[in-house]
């Protein structure tokens, strides 16, 4: 503290850009994006870079000394660029087909510069505040209960473990205290699902000491529905066992085929043995913003948490993951931890989203969500799922009309689970072999990106309907595409 | 899959803005932060709303039809704009002052309208390598060891979390399959951080399974940093008693104080007792890209892993926590699980970034931090964390020529702890309550916003210096305003 020098003022210190100058690069910027959606279709959808070329086109070393933002933009385009997988563009079927629509980009705009940090009320009422009506909104777009806590947490990998933390918590073993190594006074616990779940299910089991062993999958039946009579003859042998069944994770739109579990049924089973029933919506949850598939969340009601992501079809840019438990008190029991320099003295009357999560802090994911249900409004919204729905059910419907195609699973949203299956192969091998190949051809074309899956051990390709340019007539090119690629095959 | 009607065209689909609109609001936006951070003086630092007048002016229910851009932006700057503590403010100088750069702002921007999920190699080349790219960059900045495999996170508590996790897998226990209850071959294990650490440390044991009482919280010294032969003593007491010591966190730059763990001499105890040693440096550790700070990074290059947080004190927005780690093969053990449908023919010859963590959604975070990173070159950056320092240590030293102020820890970074402390009030409790009161009041004047920590049961005032826009006049105004409310009290 005594060496005096160190408190003069030392010359050249760098400065932000100035106004002006954030103004020209943002037009900029806000152009090429313009014109980046503007010419979506001219670029391939798969990035066709090689592994490390991106990586050796930069410079090894940062530099010294600050460069001009018409270099760094001309680096973005010149050198990032190719290395870009174009999840925007309307022929991306891979996965789950997702938007960043406009009004959300220019929400995260927003969010970017206010900087918000909400761990507390008091850091930002507003991301606070917005967080609560912005999650309020949505469920009741969904038509879920009014008596459910809503959170928004990045992703639902974290917010399924949250739910199983809550769910461990909620067996009062002093768990948080003690922890579960060493003890004498516990079981094994007893995690279950189906095998279509989620890979994040096991990989919260893992994290919070369940064991991946512990993780029941749960058989389905022909349309990849959990089978609910195997579910509680596990528990039972479970309970016989001296296991501790503690939660189910049921799921509303499964990864691969976007089959819905019988909640309704699930939910039953757990109230009877007293288990926490997580819902996993992810995906398919967000289509019940639209009145016809109301059906699909029937049960919700009953369940303890509920995730969705608005990131995944409710064009939301990434991360967005929404969160709802009828026991709030449990998920504060399971994370708050306050110490003295967070204290505020508000602490009694509001809602500091810090207690409720892994994640101290707390960047405004609301405000977009916010922006973007306003722009869209609900029947906006649902106007877009409904053709999604309509989309992937017409691409669905030609496959069945095609003695060359098989369709593999139901779509009750909008992914197709489909393979190639000329009458003249009979030999399964031959059928994946052909099938891998096909869809790596489709996807070196640039014009369309879709992945696969394996459904009774056959390999599977999985068409998703989700951005929100994709049209009739891209998904008639789509299917062109694969009709055509297969008689070169 | 019969009902024909389900595949007709449906009337009124609502769009996404077209790109002329786009450009339209995104100009409008572009001006509204360019005139926001211009005038940012002119708003209070800390929010004035009460609880839950944010929530009461929203309508209370979600717009059936969408809403007109013009409206959405003047329902933002109505109704929200009120809530926002203005974390960009100069006055800002609670918890950690933060700031979000124009070039990080813009590369935000970018990420949201690209919308990339990089959880493969696959499905975002680019942002997978630019974040090798851009963590090798901050890696030498740093002056860290090149056998670093590095990652973004969002937040450090994550980053944390999973290095405690990764610590948990190196024993080999098999933990990961078996989990952790039930079982008779596994001690309790016990983790070792100081009294003053970060409360994410105590949550990730709550979340793995590790139980609060199972941290050990060492004494620190005079000078906030962890006592070495506490620490030593503590470990050879628990394995004598039959625990299992896994892992130490130490910390460069605390929360309240900033104070600095000796980490060189934490390393030596943890090799010999073959701990796992995770340095937190979240906030601190980003000074080491200045020149005459090196020495904070003493003892890193032998840490199992490493945190620090551009979005810190490196200008970049939230969210981004760089975690490193000289074993990413147990990072990949503890997390790595691949169904189906996420395998690539690429996997042997990739990093796919979600083998490490716990969300499988990533968004492209690394670009803000490249734009940035070029922007103000090395030099640049190292110019303005340098000015925080100088800014810091002189407020310390008007604390503690003011025979009414009293400076209650050393400064190594940029937060001054101090209290006001006139000759006249003898009594501790006297002496509490004039704090809280005149942090409350310099808080709600809305000029500046400083928070508090409590050191040996002393109310401490904490003056963090931090963004981008806090000059020397700033801190000259916060003192004097100091000063003048003292007077009044």
């Amino acid at each position: 503290m005594t060496d005096k020098s160190i408190l003069e003022p030392k010359e050249k210190i760098k400065c932000d850009m100035n106004p002006e100058e954030f103004r020209k690069y943002g037009y900029q910027i806000i152009d090429w994006i313009s014109n980046y959606i503007s010419n979506i279709e001219n670029y391939p959808v798969l990035s066709q870079v090689k592994p490390g070329e991106i990586k050796n086109t930069l410079p090894k070393s940062p530099p010294k000394n600050g460069e001009q933002m018409e270099k760094i933009i001309g680096d973005f385009e010149k050198l990032i660029l190719p290395g870009i997988t174009h999840w925007n563009h309307p022929g991306f079927h891979a996965y789950f087909a997702i938007s960043a629509s406009m009004p959300g980009i220019l929400g995260e705009l927003l969010t970017a510069s206010l900087n918000q940090q909400g761990m507390l009320w008091k850091t930002s009422p507003s991301c606070t505040e917005l967080e609560q009506v912005v999650l309020d909104y949505l469920r009741q777009m969904l038509g879920l209960p009014d008596n459910l806590f809503g959170i928004i947490y990045d992703y639902a990998s974290t917010a399924t473990l949250c739910a199983i933390a809550a769910a461990r918590e909620s067996l009062n073993l002093k768990i948080r205290e003690e922890g579960m190594c060493g003890r004498n006074d516990l079981q094994k616990f007893r995690l279950y699902s189906s095998t279509e779940t989620h890979s994040s299910i096991e990989k919260a089991a893992v994290v919070l000491g369940i064991g991946q062993k512990n993780v029941r999958k749960i058989k389905v039946n022909d349309r990849f529905e959990m089978k609910v009579d195997e579910l509680e003859k596990a528990i039972e042998e479970d309970k016989k066992a001296g296991y501790l069944p503690f939660c189910v994770v049921a799921t509303i739109g499964t990864t691969s085929t976007t089959s819905i579990d019988p909640v309704p049924e699930i939910a039953k089973i757990c109230k009877k043995h007293n288990i926490w029933l997580h819902v996993d919506g992810a995906y398919g949850l967000n289509a019940a913003i639209v009145p016809e598939m109301k059906h699909i969340k029937e049960g919700c009601s009953e369940a303890d948490s509920i995730v969705l992501n608005p990131h995944k079809w409710l064009l939301t840019p990434q991360d967005l993951s929404a969160f709802y438990t009828r026991k709030p008190e449990i998920l504060k029991r399971t994370f708050s931890l306050v110490p003295e320099y967070l204290k505020t003295s508000q602490d009694e009357k509001v809602v500091n989203y810090m207690d409720y999560g892994i994640q101290l802090g707390r960047r405004f994911r609301a405000l977009k969500l916010w922006m973007i249900i306003k722009y869209f409004g609900h029947e906006g919204l649902a106007s877009i799922i409904r053709e999604h729905i309509r989309l992937a059910k017409l691409f669905a419907s030609w496959v069945e009309n095609d003695s060359d195609f098989e369709l593999l699973a139901p779509v009750p949203f909008a992914v197709v689970c489909f393979r190639f299956k000329p009458k003249e192969v009979k030999d399964e091998n031959k059928l994946n072999e052909l099938n891998e190949k096909l869809m790596n051809t489709v996807n070196e074309s640039g014009k369309i990106y879709i992945s696969h899956t394996k459904l009774n051990g056959k390999f599977t390709l999985r068409f998703s309907v989700g951005n929100i340019r994709t049209t009739e007539d891209h998904i008639r090119d789509a299917w062109k595409l694969l009709k055509g690629y297969h008689l070169k095959l």
